[in-house]
């Protein structure tokens, strides 16, 4: 056999290794609480509206619905979806500002090849989501770290770095920021500081890349006003995975048209274009009152499921641990007392004890989150939920002794 | 407005100017006879079929089948596609070797972000296909071309181009090919060829992708033994888009699981994975034999309009100019007679005129081939392809006077 090694393109170094993934991957075979994903309840799957809706779409438009279709989406989804998104405030000036991407990771994978060059300054916060940081870093940018409290991303830390970095002469290209219901951080960005972002991005002359998949999904009164409504600067990346299937791969960005051709040009050598017949499906999703009827459900049910995990966290966690309270999305991130415990070192004996989490450091560009983790509560039931953190926090105690 | 462009990554001028594109996206919108893209006849979409196919996997298998799934692919789907290419003889020696990608556009992504450094030397025929040239082309590799002709790749003159690399101390890291049923050329690599530059790869160390859209479209008594089974340097991609739905974008990569492993690592960053739904779906139309039949009834189509094709540039074309007679697949690539009419410059006439074709020099990585086009006999009823060869020879004729 000949050494494959030689064959491997200096930029796979860029590709976290994915020893976690690795380990996780086991999950899936055995029998462990798995608190680790971030999957949807299949409960809020409309699988029988859906029948329906295949039938219609396969007997009315199967020609169109089968065949190649336009690298910046179909029509008709376009259309539906710039109603949708006028529904929830996002209002989409011209058609030519959406497109339609494979999920919102492909959406994240354009961004990074078309906006950034390496060494470019890009901002994420502290934490953030993995999946951004991991399709943003195949492009070499520098990363700064820009921490996040109750009220999101401290935008008054961010003014005094941009302030810093223009002062040496450099110049930041773009804010990645998940503002409604953070994950993995569970906040929300106040209205004044995404005010105060917007004015930072005039003034500093940067792009905001806004990723919006769980504004659906807030728990208390929230102010969801998108970034996109308030400057053109704004990059509006969002999804259907969490409020219709995740199977589908159906997400897509809306940002000034110039910027999207740029988008479309990139997409073309990427996949041609996303799947015809699931962005006919979710057309008819959309337009039918489908989606709406989802997100109404599945609401219901992950704030029932965030009481639970709250609750079992109050009950059973080693004195010590912080927790989020997140006000949204379907997150809780835990951190442990002591800083020195490595939760990605701890989660071989968490997975042989039965529960899985994602560790917390990769989410944090600077190097920090060590002894935290990331706890998902959509997808288990109610009680795997009580089961995993009664496990978890055996766990978590017998390291720290 | 803020300045858009200063925004934009230098590597977006490797994506290659869309003015083509531009100008055939506004063939949908008019009365053109399109012989311009690749699309199947939608007569041979198996719509009935499909319509069991979805309410069966959606009742049975839904809370998976619209769920998140493996970056690799979603196991139901991998275990009919082995069987279905073992009985095209492409032996999967391991489970680990397959990976399914968005589109066959997905796996030459992958393959250039995974395997191609920037200068590297990358063998393309002359001609070859479009979507792997702008999806190599991104990751800047310096390009060979090799010559075509009835046999398919002249591996002579690709000996002794790697002689005279190696003699200056370089090495060739890829060669691209499309044996069976070329895109554009329709020609298909002889066996001994076939050998032979399975041996170049041996003797000179390179691997060698090999892209198989068409095999099953051969209009002639074929040898159709991919690559693929002659050696373990051979990366095979191939695509449903044909021979199911191209709407449902499903492709796949078969390689060494070593590969594999890289390929995995770097589709994450892209798309996590390929819809979950169109897999499911893709996997029950193999299981039940509908692929088959597909295959079968295409196979008719495409035989028959490919003749109508060759008989309407008999009965119609211009003196002087060629034409391939394709043993295989859905394209008769046309060269005019005279150098110097650049086919690209000619294809705004020819849409006034009510034609549409895609200019040939795109296809050829070395600048040439530009009194050439490529045209399409799968999608266009018979009477178009009459229709739209007359309306062509008029151009033509006007063109040369």
């Amino acid at each position: 056999m000949y050494n494959v090694s030689k064959f491997i393109a200096r930029r796979v170094e860029l590709m976290k290794s994915s020893e976690i993934r690795e380990l996780l991957k086991i999950v899936g075979s055995r029998k462990v609480i798995s608190l680790a994903g971030g999957l949807p309840d299949p409960q809020t799957f409309p699988k029988e509206e859906l029948v329906r809706i295949c039938s219609k779409v396969l007997m009315e438009r199967g020609d169109s619905a089968l065949q190649y279709s336009p690298t910046k989406g179909v029509d008709e989804f376009r259309y539906e979806l710039i109603n949708f998104l006028s529904s929830r405030g996002v209002k989409v000036s011209k058609d030519d500002d959406v497109m339609v991407t494979t999920g919102s990771q492909q959406a994240l994978h354009i961004i990074a090849l078309t906006l950034i060059d390496p060494k470019d300054y890009v901002v994420m916060e502290l934490p953030s989501y993995l999946g951004a940081i991991n399709a943003f870093r195949l492009s070499e940018p520098n990363f700064i770290g820009i921490p996040l409290d109750d009220d999101g991303m401290n935008t008054d830390v961010l003014e005094v770095r941009l302030r810093r970095l223009y002062a040496e002469g450099k110049k930041v290209k773009l804010v990645y920021t998940i503002p409604i219901a953070h994950n993995p951080a569970g906040v929300t960005m106040s209205l004044n500081r995404r005010k105060h972002l917007i004015e930072l991005a005039e003034k500093y002359d940067f792009l905001i890349v806004e990723d919006d998949p769980y504004s659906s999904f807030t728990y208390e009164p929230t102010d969801t006003t998108p970034l996109k409504s308030l400057s053109s600067r704004v990059i509006y990346v969002s999804t259907l995975s969490k409020i219709l299937s995740p199977g589908f791969r159906i997400g897509w960005i809306v940002a000034h048209n110039d910027i999207v051709k740029e988008f479309e040009k990139c997409k073309q050598s990427l996949d041609l274009h996303t799947p015809t017949f699931t962005q006919y499906l979710s057309a008819e999703a959309l337009r039918t009152g489908i989606v709406n009827l989802v997100i109404e459900k599945a609401k219901t049910i992950y704030k029932r499921k965030k009481d639970v995990m709250l609750e079992a966290l109050e009950d059973y966690m080693v004195p010590g641990c912080w927790w989020s309270r997140p006000v949204g999305g379907l997150f809780v991130m835990l951190k442990l007392p002591r800083e020195d415990i490595d939760t990605s070192k701890m989660l071989f004996d968490a997975i042989e004890a039965g529960v899985a989490y994602v560790p917390g450091a990769p989410f944090y560009v600077d190097g920090s989150g060590v002894n935290s983790m990331r706890l998902n509560f959509s997808y288990p039931k109610e009680e795997q939920i009580v089961e995993g953190i009664k496990i978890l926090s055996n766990v978590i105690k017998s390291r720290l002794q």
